[in-house]
């Protein structure tokens, strides 16, 4: 049995899902992989808490959901770089918030952690969309793993299922509905005939729509993720600033209403080849017509047809699926060697 | 660069799809994977076509389509058992349509291709649902991959997918739309109004339903299917025997109107935990809801959620991605080694 130590930089709402997920499955990657999975620290914005011994996943959370996490007997100064260049550890799970106009902080920190030999797994799509090239050879360089499933679709396995089990087709195109926010909106004014007003309300007070929720509205989050997706999957050498972006700030009741009439629906569709993202009509039966926050992704492959996903596009605990499926992945090639 | 054998037993619709498929990404096995991958025989019912360097791909393809194979140049009078045990090769494709009352001829060829210490990659259902754990035990014991993607979805990559990447969610319910035929046919009757036997005619004229559909119309095929998700994701040990199975024989226009009154639809689902094959109401935009001759799939897991995989459950070169991915999949083993 060998221990692996993680590192959880950011401790936002993926950050709080991973430590109850790997507290949960805790058992499980000991039975089945063969691995004792520690955390060895979890970096705020201020400090850390860092325990080389593992930090006590329950009392880390007790302290975070009453607000008295730098009273915790584990609680530092160290700020995330230095906690990623000093503390002991196999893999540093990047999970903060990106800034998509820098990608920071995202990019220092996995740079950071790939320079000082350790693996990165990564829901931050801000520095993969931003970055792609260069983060992914450095650690080809490094020969270290850099994986990212948690970027797109959420609990959507999208990256990993083409990389382990789809390899052998050529992807000839990829379509998505990966902003769950905007397709709860559209789909609220659909069923429910109501405004986009009244219906991003209701998302913000359900707690699916940020305060501001511009990006997901305007289709800039659909673009970032339809790039990740190009660049990995197809091997695209894309910027998120080459996509045709048009959002769903412009769609009414009566627009919906008439594709209705048709037998149709209005999605916001990531279109790789089309280099777009904007509001399309689907037929009501076809694949990519999901309800709700769900997230769908479409591949057109030269042997296997198409094959489309349907899934938790967020969600603390559904993210946290992705971000444990790369840590396992990683777990794998380390027991090989 | 290493050479592979592979030995194709059964040269039917999916056979010869599996050699089409090999003959396109021949290059890419070489240039990704490292491997050269020849085929050194192929099992008909009445002998093979064996040749030690590698077979002529395109000669064997032509000699069949005209009916002349026991004119090629390689024919001998080697049966399938004998060939799989004489033929020096690495992994056996099995690929025979299987009878689901005995599992033979497909439960021998495993087991003699095991007993030789050859890999094992099959598309045929029955012998996977009948011995599951026996066939899997021997593989096991043997040092052996037993693989079987291509017997449920088709070209839908579930089994894998769960084994690669979602391994660490425990799976709660599994509910699939594992038949083409009987789809196909409710979707006709459901978008055009006409009864079973006209839609049961059209998809024979097409070439998407068999002379004979009992199994397909019944439900028997969707509970196969079911049985080999159920033992291989779930860690059950269920026969389809075990397996309440209602058909769509009864399925009315009527019915199927009302449903559509209604915002639903009627689709023969199978469903694990209800241990049970029948004609279901689903919500029209619910994931399940897939037309024509699509498959589909839906994990309910309690880390990621539900996820619901769409794609083609039948076909010549679909079929046959699944068929390569697991090939693939023992290749990556090979080069570890």
């Amino acid at each position: 049995m060998k221990t692996v130590k993680l590192i959880v930089v950011g401790f936002g709402t993926i950050g709080k899902g991973t430590l109850e997920v790997l507290r949960m499955k805790h058992r499980d990657l000991l039975e089945k992989q063969g691995f004792d999975v520690r955390v060895a620290a979890v970096c705020e914005i201020d400090g850390s808490i860092v325990n080389d011994k593992g930090i006590n996943i329950d009392s880390v959370l007790k302290a975070a959901s009453s607000g008295k996490l730098k009273e915790h007997p584990d609680w530092k100064n160290a700020k995330s770089l230095e906690a990623i260049e000093v503390v002991d550890a196999d893999i540093v799970l990047e999970l903060t918030p990106g800034d998509i106009k820098t990608g920071e902080p995202g990019i220092s920190h996995i740079k950071k952690a790939l320079e000082c030999g350790k693996h990165v797994v990564t829901s931050n799509k801000a520095p993969i969309a931003l970055r792609f090239q260069e983060l992914t050879g450095l650690a080809k360089k490094k020969g270290l793993k850099l994986r990212y499933e948690a970027t797109v679709g959420g609990a959507i396995p999208i990256i990993n299922l083409y990389r382990d089990n789809l390899e052998v087709n050529e992807v000839r195109s990829i379509y998505g509905i990966l902003n769950g926010t905007s397709n709860y909106i559209l789909t609220k004014m659909f069923e429910e005939d109501v405004s986009l007003q009244t219906a991003l309300k209701e998302a913000q007070e359900l707690g699916i729509a940020e305060r501001d929720p511009s990006y997901d509205i305007d289709g800039t989050d659909t673009a970032v993720k339809l790039v990740i997706l190009a660049n990995s999957i197809m091997g695209k050498r894309i910027s998120y600033k080459d996509i045709n972006v048009r959002g769903i700030q412009e769609i009414t009741t009566e627009s919906l209403e008439l594709a209705k009439k048709h037998g149709y629906v209005i999605k916001l569709v990531g279109d790789v080849n089309g280099m777009e993202v904007s509001p399309r009509l689907i037929p009501v039966n076809h694949p990519l017509n999901v309800s709700g926050t769900l997230n769908a992704i479409m591949l057109d492959m030269d042997i296997a047809g198409t094959l489309t996903l349907v899934g938790h596009g967020a969600g603390k605990i559904q993210t946290a699926s992705s971000v444990l499926a790369d840590v396992i992945d990683i777990l794998k090639d380390m027991k090989e060697l």
